[in-house]
């Protein structure tokens, strides 16, 4: 058994997840808690190559099951280097994006499927879920408004799709949260970023009372 | 419906199938027929970059499950860029090493499980399996002595591997054969080439006499 604790949070683009995961972050950091905080590829090289592979503009032509067997293992490479050594050393680990991301936008918003895009996932992570994930949600108007208004952050590719992809893509993390209802919690993402991040602490505190009362890592 | 023929050729290393691909394409162009000789990646440029990252020396780290969905996209790219029109042509299109490849080294020899290993390539090949596939049998001793006595021949990073390694690659076609008993085909690649291309053409003759009748491409 990891001895650590494993949380994914998810929401479609401009929902405010590098915010809420730098909040979260500095919390634990002032509670003398390790918090790993990551994102696939993660500065692992072989999955920053496999996501080259992904991002290049000149594959236009990529098929969306080749996208998204790669997209799986660019996975299986972060969580094996630096997922689960962190985990095992009892920290924190904080992923922006994970298997939800998957399934939302390559399962459900490009019609693969998401029992099929779980099936190619499931051999990926090969039971290591999240103990919970937090799901921002949004209305795609709202996010990409907010993304097109900022300029720190770079457009990219997917920024670029349409708004009924991003519509659906909303719908598959609906249907998601039908089917793991205890895994998955949803928060309100057109707050304020401080109520946001007031709910997500109130969530983990809850659901790792016992964690943070043993004094971890 | 495809109107092409598919056939894939299997075996271990030294086993002979590129000879025999080679004198099986010879015949096809004599008879008029148009066969497209291929194997992964099939210079596929999306396919060629994820190969690259899969031979790629320098990554001794890398997890075996992260190759096998790696294997799985390269094969996904190179089926629909390359083998699909093909076959919609109404050509033959003979692939050296297929699905049969990654259950055999990776499901079974790895130890991941061809069941997991079946799931995503499920996904990667999305119905589209061979007509006929050949397996040419072969002592691993008696291939791995030909192969170091080639001089025309790399001795690549699968070579390498120990004998027990190839032994049970051996071990996992044979329980394929038991598992798809009316798509593979078993010769014994021990026999002289003219001998093994002989079975060969015998065994695509019979199964394929109506399209070779009815004058394809």
């Amino acid at each position: 058994m990891n001895k650590g604790i494993f949380i994914t949070i998810e929401g479609g683009e401009g929902s405010g997840k590098t915010t809420l995961i730098e909040r979260i972050s500095h919390t634990m950091q002032q509670r003398g808690k390790t918090a790993v905080i990551t994102r696939e590829p993660g500065g692992i090289p072989i999955a920053e190559q496999i996501r080259a592979v992904i991002l290049d503009r000149s594959h236009t032509e990529m098929d969306a099951r080749t996208e998204a067997l790669l997209y799986a293992a660019a996975r299986r490479q972060h969580l094996v280097e630096k997922v689960m050594p962190a985990l095992e050393a009892g920290k924190i680990v904080i992923c922006d994006r994970f298997v939800d991301s998957s399934l939302a936008y390559q399962g459900h918003a490009r019609g693969l499927g998401m029992d099929e895009v779980w099936s190619i996932n499931q051999f990926a992570i090969n039971g290591l879920m999240p103990h919970l994930t937090i799901y921002m949600d949004i209305d795609p108007v709202v996010g990409l408004n907010r993304i097109s208004q900022s300029a720190e952050r770079e457009v990219n590719r997917l920024d670029l799709e349409s708004l009924a992809f991003h519509e659906k893509v909303r719908e598959g993390y609906r249907l998601l949260l039908e089917q793991y209802p205890d895994r998955i919690v949803k928060l309100q993402a057109e707050n304020a970023a401080e109520v946001v991040y007031q709910e997500a602490m109130a969530v983990i505190d809850a659901r790792f009372a016992s964690f943070f009362a043993a004094g971890g890592v």
